[in-house]
């Protein structure tokens, strides 16, 4: 069993990599799609909102009405469509969210401090979660039956609220709580790059210590990966760009975070 | 087991519907949302496209961006607010849409023959599909395990191509393949209603011989209620507006049509 994460630019090849999962079931595949929420949302004519903290860093803001397209676009659009691809090869795949069971139960940040016209205010924090806690015996009783499991990555939030989560969060989360053989992070770079050249095994520990050297995104993902390995999980972040995606990272393809 | 269908007005009555249904685990609820759909096609510029039949009959038209409003609409916005409602309750909940599994797979019309200024032209149906076939295994799964479903009325069609149906539909096709205790069809009116008085209790018989003398959209969800009711399960068709809609319809409200 293998949980695969496919964000970003990745989710544009998805006809492939749907190719390539079907020699590898059963499995979970969580998804991003946070671009087309914004294509949406302005649509919708919701606009993106973005903070600014008190240390200068703007981001963006997940009010009500945006998080409302989240669920539309990846719960409704994105999520479907990964079923259709799959069950168009004859793979069985059922598509829920974090929010369904409840899978993945997130908390919100009560209360953000933000930089106003150079003024300090205090505002409820965004429909945004950290997952908190996991529970995965509906997706054992799926994956245990034959069937493969598609993900939206939204959660319940702890006061009962929807939240928008990050999709790298949700499957490092559930892989450490389902312990597959391979959590494969799939996205638009061969792996982890130091120095111009790939680097392709790590343990745990030395995965953390370079993470504090990379850029943002990339750290992130290599700190959640350091986590995964430590539950005895490989993992592999890879490209999700080329043709067979799962079976070149099972065949060596990106940066291996080994168990140690 | 039961199988309950919630739509038009009576989606607004989900938080008492929930509250009803908690002590009556495990179901499958399906859900409509036509509505909803009306209002977001609109904010998304996506104009409702009416089609005229060679014989005068004006119709909606789901062309393929009004399909996308459905699936975001329906098995996104509509599926989880009810799934988050039931889990509001501590009601293990799992939302899906027949297209996953997939559950539902349904025949699209090829072609309509519609009229425009004056002239027949024969256009491609739109993406509004007819049951054919209904796939349960998962749902049992769930079912058997204590997880209760929340199902948005679409389906695979049989090009793979994702189709709206009829939740009516839906819920009847799928209660002939489950075999519940009940299927519940909550709607805006109180049963059947013939000269002014509820028709309490039909045989299946009489509730087709009913059928014909009742206006569109109870004469055709009677017949299905007809259709069900041949297959082993009672049906009752009652008011979703009420506070206790479940408990209500077990204790003899609305029209109840019976196997004989």
């Amino acid at each position: 069993m293998m949980v695969v994460k496919v964000g970003g630019r990745t989710l544009g090849n998805i006809p492939l990599i749907a190719r390539d999962l079907v020699g590898h079931q059963p499995f979970v595949l969580v998804h991003g799609g946070g671009d087309l929420v914004t294509e949406y949302s302005k649509r919708m004519g919701v606009e993106p909102r973005i903070v600014t903290s008190p240390s200068g860093i703007r981001s963006r803001y997940t009010d009500e009405r945006e998080l409302e397209v989240f669920v539309m676009v990846l719960a409704g659009k994105v999520n479907k469509e990964i079923v259709s691809s799959l069950i168009d090869l004859g793979v069985g795949a059922i598509g829920i969210s974090g929010v369904d069971g409840p899978t993945l139960i997130a908390e919100r940040k009560r209360r953000i401090i933000v930089v106003e016209r150079g003024r300090r205010r205090i505002i409820p924090g965004g429909y945004t979660g950290r997952i908190e806690e996991v529970r995965t015996d509906h997706l054992r009783l799926l994956l245990d039956s034959g069937y493969n499991v598609v993900m939206a990555p939204l959660a319940r939030g702890t006061q009962g609220e929807m939240l928008n989560v990050d999709g790298d969060q949700a499957a490092s989360r559930l892989s450490s709580a389902l312990k597959p053989d391979y959590l494969i992070m799939l996205s638009d770079v061969e792996g982890v790059i130091l120095d111009g050249e790939l680097v392709s095994r790590l343990t745990p520990e030395e995965a953390e210590e370079l993470a504090v050297r990379l850029g943002a995104g990339m750290n992130r993902k290599l700190m959640m990966a350091a986590d995964v390995a430590r539950s005895g999980v490989r993992v592999v972040i890879s490209s999700g760009l080329v043709d067979e995606p799962i079976t070149e990272a099972l065949n060596g393809a990106g940066t291996h975070v080994i168990p140690s």
